[in-house]
């Protein structure tokens, strides 16, 4: 339509593929983009095409990194014989932003469903399994998602890692702090009664 | 944190300085895009240096453009001697996309805002002004949007045009094709009751 209009359209087209953006919004990124090409638009391309360039994920743990092994893995103070089973490199930075697990993870890249034909294969649940014996590893932490396919998940690691001598966890189940009675759904309810503690 | 990890966080804080997307939503963006590298975070990084690179405004209607006056104010086809105004981009791509206006465009880049202390000069308003002298021009179509603010720049602008020649028209208001009238405001009825046509 207009000169460049081809390149810009497809600029609206990749930018459309983002999740939580659709055609319109990611018309309107990048309308925002032109709009401050030099502060934000330009930048932007650039830390985009580094990160493209460089990040990959750990060959050991499926962390994403800029080297073969990822910073956490390479750390000698996390080698505490503890695994994090998590779903994806989001749940490991929200572990990481909680400060609370010293230890080093095992990013899965999913879960398992019957319904879109993922098995264990697909996951990097053998990497686990091999991982648990070769680094002397006593205890495995499950904390994947409460939901039906993360849980279906933790009780097929769990089995498949039943006598290996490692202790398998899983993330308590309960009402988050702050959150209020009135709000939860029955099933935390639920939980949190059948795991409650003495004051 | 992991390696790469501040070049991958600098990434999302541009990210997030997108429109409609917050740091939450950024942060999963870019993990998509790791994981989309060769397939999209490659191409989006590219297209995106490339617009940023080569997108200008149109120096006679400000239009987003590759070329110093864009498609439109080139095409000799579109010399009809309308012009239609409309407050950005955004907006004249939604003209566009209906296929009904064959004339030429005024961006005006916003509208006047006292809060804001936006005035005419802040605004395309004399260049559009001079436009009318210049190009000859017989109709100047307001499609400003129906907030308070549009509507106080299309007045301002109607008076500015007074006894020049011109004829100043805006869009109809009315009830939208496919709109339901119990949907609708109670503002837009009353237009629409007004503009009542003989059927």
């Amino acid at each position: 339509m207009t000169g460049g209009r081809d390149e810009i359209e497809a600029l609206i087209a990749l930018m459309a593929r983002l999740p939580g953006l659709g055609p319109r919004s990611a018309r309107r990124a990048v309308l925002h983009l032109i709009s401050k090409r030099t502060q934000l638009m330009g930048p932007l391309a650039e830390a985009m095409a580094g990160v493209a360039r460089t990040a990959r994920e750990c060959a050991r743990c499926g962390n994403i990194s800029t080297a073969p092994i990822c910073e956490i893995c390479e750390d000698p103070k996390r080698a505490t014989g503890e695994i994090c089973v998590i779903e994806d490199v989001a749940d490991l930075w929200a572990m990481e932003r909680g400060h609370a697990f010293k230890g080093r993870y095992h990013v899965l890249g999913g879960t398992l469903s019957a319904l879109d034909a993922i098995g264990p294969e697909d996951l990097r649940i053998p990497d686990l399994l091999e991982r648990v014996a070769a680094e002397g590893i006593s205890e495995v932490i499950l904390a994947l998602n409460a939901t039906v396919e993360g849980q279906t998940t933790a009780h097929y690691i769990a089995e498949a890692l039943e006598g290996r001598g490692v202790t398998v966890t899983s993330l308590a189940q309960g009402v988050p702090i702050g959150g209020e009675l009135d709000y939860l759904d029955d099933g935390t309810i639920q939980a949190a009664l059948r795991a409650r503690k003495a004051f």
